[in-house]
C-alpha cells in the first residue's frame, strides 16, 4: 500500500549529492542535467532503485519541480520515464492538486496524462465538478480529489457546511456521483485517523490517498486499522520520511529500510 | 482595469499560425521554438504588442502551456521574458490556482516569484491559510485567492456555510485577516455580477480579478458598476473574446479593437 512522495527538496539532500550540482553534468532518461536538477535525477534515481521493491506507488509533487524552472520540469518528465521504463507496474501520481474551470481543467488533464505519463493527479475541489469532469474521460486514469486534508489549517473550510454535512463528505459525495471507483479516488490526510472509520460509512469503495504519515506526524499502523476496505483500499503516502530518512552515503539504504518497515506494517 | 488573458489553445488560432507548427523554427527572447510552441510564442508576441496600449496587466493561464510539455513551459518563460523586457510597466499574473501545505506552498511561491518573473499567483484555498502565507513573505508580490468563480459549477461547495456566512465570504473575511491589500487579491467571477455590490461591502479595499467577461457572459459595464471602489480596485480579465476575436490574418488589429473596446467601457 506504499506510495513514496517524491518531494525532492535540494537543501534537504546528503551533501555529496548537492555537491554535484557544481560538478559537471549527469546523463538521464537520453537528457543531461547540470546545477541542482543534476542533484535531482541523482536522488531521485538512486531513492526509486532503493524503494521500488518496497513501495507500489510514486507520488512527485509538481511544486518540488517547477520551483526549478525549465530544469526542473526537464527533471521530472525524466523521472516519470526512468520509471515507466524500469518499473512499469509502479502506480505514478502527479500531485498537482490542479482546479480549474472546464476547458482549463481539460488543458490540465491532457498535460498529465497526455504531455506527460502519469496515471492519476490530485484536483482540489472548490471550483466544483466542472473543473473535475475532464479528468474523468481516461481510461485507466484517475482523478485524486482533495476530501480531508492533512495540514493545520485543513478544518479552516473543509468543516464549512451544506446540508447539514462537512464540506469534504459533501465533495466526496458529490464526486461519487460523477464517477466509479474506477476513475475517482480521494486524499484523506493520515494525521486525521480517527476521521477514516467516517469517511469508509459513507464511501466504501474508492481507494483513499493518505498523506501524512511520517514527518506529519500520521501513523501507518492507524490509518490501516481505520481506513482499510476489503481489498486494502488505501495509497498511504510518505515522502520526508523515507526521502531523508540518512544524510550520509547511505541515504538510499536508508530510505529503503524506511520504506521496508512502513510497507510491512 | 483591462487583463489579457493568455490562455492560448492552439486549436482555436488562426490557421495562417497553426501552420508555423509545420515549418522551422522561431527565435524568441533567445530561444528556439518548433511545432506548437512555435506557433504559440508567435501568435502570444503578436496578441502582446497589439493588445499593450489597451492593459494593465496578463494572465497566462498555466494549464495551456503545461498540456505542450516541456516545450510549453519554454514558451511560457520566453513570453514572461518577452513582456518584462518590452513592456516593463505590465502587471504579470500566473493563472495557476495552486494550493497545497505550506512546505509545498514555499516551493510554489518559489516557482512563480523566483524561478519564474511573476508579480502574482490565483491560489485554491480548500486547504485553509497554510497554503496561502508562504506567498505573502514577498514584497510587492500578491496572492490572488479564489473566492467566488466564474464557471457553472461554482456554487457547488463555494455557498457551504460558516458561521451562518458561505464559504466564499468567510474565505475573503479569513485571508483579510493574515494579509493586507498590499499582498492579497480575491478572483471574483464576472458571471456573479450581482454579486460584487455584496463583496465590497465587507471587503472594500482589495482588488478583485474578475474572469469572466466575454466568452463566459459577463458583462464588463455590469462589473465596474458593482465592484469597483475608490480607487477603481479592479483587473477585468478578458481570454477568448480577445484572443480569438478575428481568425483571418489580421487577428491581432481585431484582437487589439476588442480590448480597446473592453478597455474604454
Amino acid at each position: 500500500m506504499l506510495c513514496v512522495g517524491l518531494d525532492v527538496d535540494f537543501d534537504k539532500m546528503p551533501e555529496h549529492v548537492k555537491a554535484l550540482a557544481a560538478e559537471g553534468e549527469s546523463s538521464f532518461g537520453g537528457q543531461l542535467f547540470t546545477g541542482k536538477a543534476r542533484s535531482i535525477v541523482e536522488f531521485n534515481k538512486a531513492i526509486i532503485d532503493a524503494t521500488a521493491p518496497h513501495c507500489v506507488a510514486y507520488k512527485p509533487n509538481l511544486a518540488f519541480y517547477e520551483c526549478y524552472g525549465i530544469d526542473g520540469m526537464r527533471a521530472l518528465d525524466a523521472t516519470v520515464d526512468y520509471l515507466r521504463t524500469n518499473y512499469p507496474e509502479q502506480f505514478l501520481i502527479a500531485d498537482a492538486k490542479r482546479g480549474d474551470i472546464g476547458n482549463t481543467a481539460k488543458m490540465y488533464a491532457q498535460a498529465f496524462f497526455e504531455a506527460m505519463d502519469f496515471d492519476a493527479v490530485t484536483i482540489a475541489p472548490y471550483m466544483g465538478a466542472d473543473s473535475v469532469t475532464p479528468f474523468l474521460g481516461y481510461k485507466d486514469k484517475w482523478a485524486i480529489v482533495l476530501a480531508l486534508t492533512s495540514n493545520a489549517s485543513a478544518y479552516q473550510f473543509q468543516m464549512a457546511q451544506k446540508d447539514g454535512k462537512p464540506l469534504y463528505q459533501v465533495v466526496m459525495e458529490e464526486m461519487m456521483e460523477i464517477s466509479t471507483p474506477d476513475n475517482m479516488m480521494f486524499v484523506v490526510g493520515a494525521t486525521k485517523a480517527d476521521k477514516l472509520t467516517e469517511l469508509r460509512s459513507f464511501c466504501p469503495d474508492n481507494f483513499f490517498l493518505v498523506p501524512g504519515v511520517g514527518a506529519q506526524g500520521g501513523s501507518a499502523e492507524e490509518v490501516i486499522e481505520h481506513g482499510a476496505n476489503d481489498f486494502g483500499g488505501l495509497l498511504i503516502n510518505s515522502s520526508r520520511g523515507i526521502l531523508y530518512a540518512d544524510k550520509s552515503e547511505n541515504y538510499a539504504q536508508a530510505a529503503a529500510q524506511a520504506a521496508a518497515e512502513t510497507a510491512n506494517l
